[in-house]
């Protein structure tokens, strides 16, 4: 059997993303209004407590995956036999293929000290939720090389913004959630929207994106990322480690982000509002672009 | 000497908040817009590393002693002499009373296995920024008691809103950060607004604000607090450990949100704008409700 024929064993726990709540307005009326979810959920790598996030619930699946993968805890999801999540202790119980095939857990191997040690340090970045950078995963970001890009158009950009305007969004029902969305451009023609992701923090909905493509196999290189939300540190980082070349955000970007996204040769749109852009670094990647790049 | 006249030695290096960055905008022209810094600080307690956040750094000081205060690492200000920032080193020295006055880190004493406890667990939340709250933190809300509080006219609330609208903001020069401000309700009359704090991390912002109010002294019973933000289950925590009594956020809430303000008794204002709001829960502290309780 080789690696790519191994099945992972998947719950499908998504839980419904709202909840019907009443209010006072301001005229003094009672008005039934939809909140976002937001749940404990506690990851357990070979039944090891690694960490709680705070999620709206709709891709716990993913989520796990995403997050052990943008956490550099596991480098490949051949590692991993199992993740079922259960709402009722609000957990999910991530297996390794080490022990689920040969009954040795990934914290008893020749890995387990530089495990502890991954885990053991932390920082706490500016992006929303789940804003937790484990271990030396900054400095070695330096090793992310970038496939073939063909570039996008001018056109391209539009429709991303056009088609993430008009998604039916949990947004739209009820705020109080950041979407992240997955855009191809493999294909000639404009890009087609691969995914869409919406949490209560948006990390949750990057690292859910990130389990997702993950699980298809599929590599960031012709690929789109798009999110509602800021392009700090974190969210550049984890889109590198995606191999993702192109980002774009309704929304700002940070400092940092923009120093990150130089240095590692992505391109970066912010401010991408109707037919708005600001594009702040790697404009080689804009293929009519009239004026000559950032 | 009491405890009251003892000093806190305070550095006062907060940082300029943005950078000017070119971009190129969807016209081709080539346009200066301001971006916000994100900066790392690496918060150290008696010469040991807690944590990395990353943030704007425009009140570093504030920022680590509302860290500690919001994350219960240290549980009276008067246990703390100095709080001296380097961004050569990024880092920011927390040196206890402890320490310097009887030579001992709070590290060796009786109460270090306690804290390397509450250090050692981490749930990583949904909000924007610094979204971990360590250890035992949710399981001793229940004993906050709230103060005496006159309670809120409708006017009070648009006086709060349309004093953060009229503030002079980064937010509307550079964006990509998340606004915390306080108002008391002390004296008769409409709010004053007593701090506004801006940051890339809301949970910064609402920190800095925890710290500076641990540094003035001030308790929460009298005091609003609004933010731009969602007031998602870490926002709500860390208001009812001020001992804030009302809340009030541009943005949305969260179910768990919800489900702690209505647990500690707090008023939770959503979706401020303009003369709009939705109350959710305490519909008893605003005095000229026309309708009945939520």
């Amino acid at each position: 059997m080789t690696v790519s024929e191994r099945t992972l064993s998947l719950s499908d726990h998504g839980r419904a993303p709202t909840v019907a709540l009443q209010a006072l307005d301001e005229t003094g009326q009672m008005r039934e209004t939809l909140i976002c979810g937001e749940h404990p959920l506690t990851l357990y790598l070979d039944k090891r407590e690694l960490v709680t996030l705070m999620t709206l619930g709709t891709h716990p699946e993913d989520l796990a995956l995403g997050w052990l993968r943008n956490q550099r805890i596991v480098t490949s999801i051949d590692a991993i036999a199992a993740v079922q999540v259960d709402w009722d202790t609000e957990s999910v119980a991530i297996t390794s293929r080490s022990l689920a095939e040969h009954g040795r857990t990934l914290w008893t191997g020749q890995e387990a000290a530089a495990l502890d040690a991954r885990l053991g340090q932390r920082t706490v970045t500016t992006g929303c939720g789940q804003g937790t950078v484990y271990g030396d995963l900054m400095s070695t970001l330096d090793i992310v090389q970038w496939g073939d890009h063909a570039g996008l158009t001018r056109d391209a950009v539009y429709s991303v913004i056009d088609q993430v305007r008009g998604h039916d969004t949990l947004y739209k029902q009820a705020g109080a959630v950041h979407a992240c969305a997955l855009f191809s451009q493999a294909q000639p023609g404009l890009p087609q929207l691969l995914r869409f992701v919406e949490d209560v923090g948006r990390h949750n909905a990057v690292d859910a994106i990130a389990g997702w493509m993950w699980r298809e196999g599929l590599s960031g290189d012709d690929l789109v990322f798009y999110t509602t939300g800021r392009l700090t540190s974190e969210m550049v980082i984890k889109c590198a480690q995606m191999r993702i070349p192109v980002l774009m955000s309704r929304s700002g970007l940070t400092g940092m982000g923009h120093a990150l996204a130089e240095q590692l040769g992505l391109t970066m749109f912010a401010r991408c509002q109707g037919r708005h852009y600001l594009l702040y670094t790697g404009a080689d990647r804009l293929l009519d672009s009239p004026l000559s790049p950032v």
